[in-house]
């Protein structure tokens, strides 16, 4: 543990109500100094989206149990960005906490989450940050065991820190905790969603479509997130963010001219 | 070449009136059958978001030289969905060129635009897909040399095809064509964005932000993007979507109980 008492930036996707937020700033206070910026709604499938287009508010709308919480006209990432610039005015944060989430965060849904955004941004300098994920969209979810788990991992990465520009992201399968097997390190699932774009008519007569559509898993290796939750493991996977294809990067070098 | 007729999506994040947008139909448009769908006005720094929250709409709003132009209220990343689910009824599309973007998405950049994560969510589903971008954030930037490249990679892509699940991300120096030296291909360059959230007041007394900043580069290897583009070459990385940190999992296994 660090010798000072460590300040923990809380954020998430769906909002400054939702219960997942709040049961993550009650973990987060046991801990040090917290500070609360959040959207001013749901925010979720927002990604790494920022606001460019029209200006950023952001508001100190209640305080609790020594608590400032903030909430924003803009994304999960510009909470991130106007956490350390207009709040925190460039102190430095030891760890940034997202979530907990109502939903997984398994496979490609990192990409689209907002609530990894954040984690995701954090890393890019250099913060410690983590993701928090309970596998349950309900607005009344069950976060006692991701609780359990938030705490679990708070505290390993405030002892132990992480690898540089890494951030963490942590499923929780959505199952009572004595239910749980434990936590696996895993790997991004290979996998995309397969969308129902379901078209609907308005009161005028023009069609609209609202997106829908499931997870469809190509991987069912041992050591994927996707294995880990479906076999009652918390799944919790570092995650980096150079998106370079790598292993590609001889085979192409013919193109070059 | 494909023997049959190849079918381009054409897709931006600068919206349908952009300048970029029309030089990007006008290469495409040389190699098969075009079908143009577009966010109805700039989506930049949008990244990988989607639209959850509202209802998407989609319109048929002009038809010019043979090509269909769609626009819609949504997302660079909704296009993609739209255009395979809603107008191509899921018609196997053979490439998907996004941009040309007004502005670079070198480094970190890449992870916010909206532009790449078009061709990102492409990949996906394994559609080959290429990424434009230009270094000038002007309405009114000059396409010439940035059309000569995209010439070029979309007829290497129709011809030779990519890896699986890998997009390319294509950036032009604002340089004319005959300064440029070429074809480099690159890796991500480490780095990240220093912002500058300048307050302002509005008319009734309230403060609010503008987001703006600059990238910081940390990284100055020769293979990076960055450095081609400083030195006058058209950097074009391949980008895959596995987030994992692949060589930090075997440190992190002692967290598994």
């Amino acid at each position: 543990m660090t010798k000072h008492r460590p300040l923990l930036l809380v954020t998430n996707d769906d909002g400054h109500e939702a219960k997942g937020l709040a049961a993550l700033a009650e973990v987060a206070s046991q801990f040090g100094e917290v500070i609360v910026i959040t959207p001013d709604g749901p925010r979720s499938g927002m990604a790494h989206a920022i606001t460019m287009n029209v200006p950023l508010r952001v508001k100190l709308y209640k305080t609790e149990n020594g608590i400032h919480y903030y909430r924003t006209n803009g994304t999960p990432v510009d909470c991130i960005k106007l956490g350390q610039k207009v709040i925190l005015k460039n102190r430095k944060i030891d760890l940034v906490v997202s979530g907990i989430n109502h939903g997984s965060n398994s496979s490609v849904s990192l990409i689209y989450s907002g609530t990894m955004a954040a984690a995701i941004e954090a890393s890019f300098e250099n913060i410690p940050a983590i993701g928090f994920s309970l596998l349950d969209y309900s607005n009344h979810a069950d976060f006692t065991a991701a609780k359990v788990y938030a705490e679990k991992m708070i505290r390993k990465v405030l002892e132990e820190g992480l690898p540089d520009h890494t951030c963490l992201n942590v499923n929780v399968p959505n199952i009572p905790l004595e239910k749980i097997n434990g936590i696996k390190i895993t790997r991004q699932t290979k996998g995309y969603w397969n969308e129902d774009l379901v078209e609907h008519i308005d009161s005028f007569g023009r069609p609209y479509y609202w997106l829908s559509g499931e997870l469809v898993n190509t991987d069912h290796g041992v050591d994927s997130c996707e294995w880990a939750l479906t076999n009652h493991y918390v799944s919790v996977q570092p995650v980096q963010f150079d998106m370079t294809a790598h292993k590609h990067l001889n085979t192409l070098k013919k193109w070059e001219e």
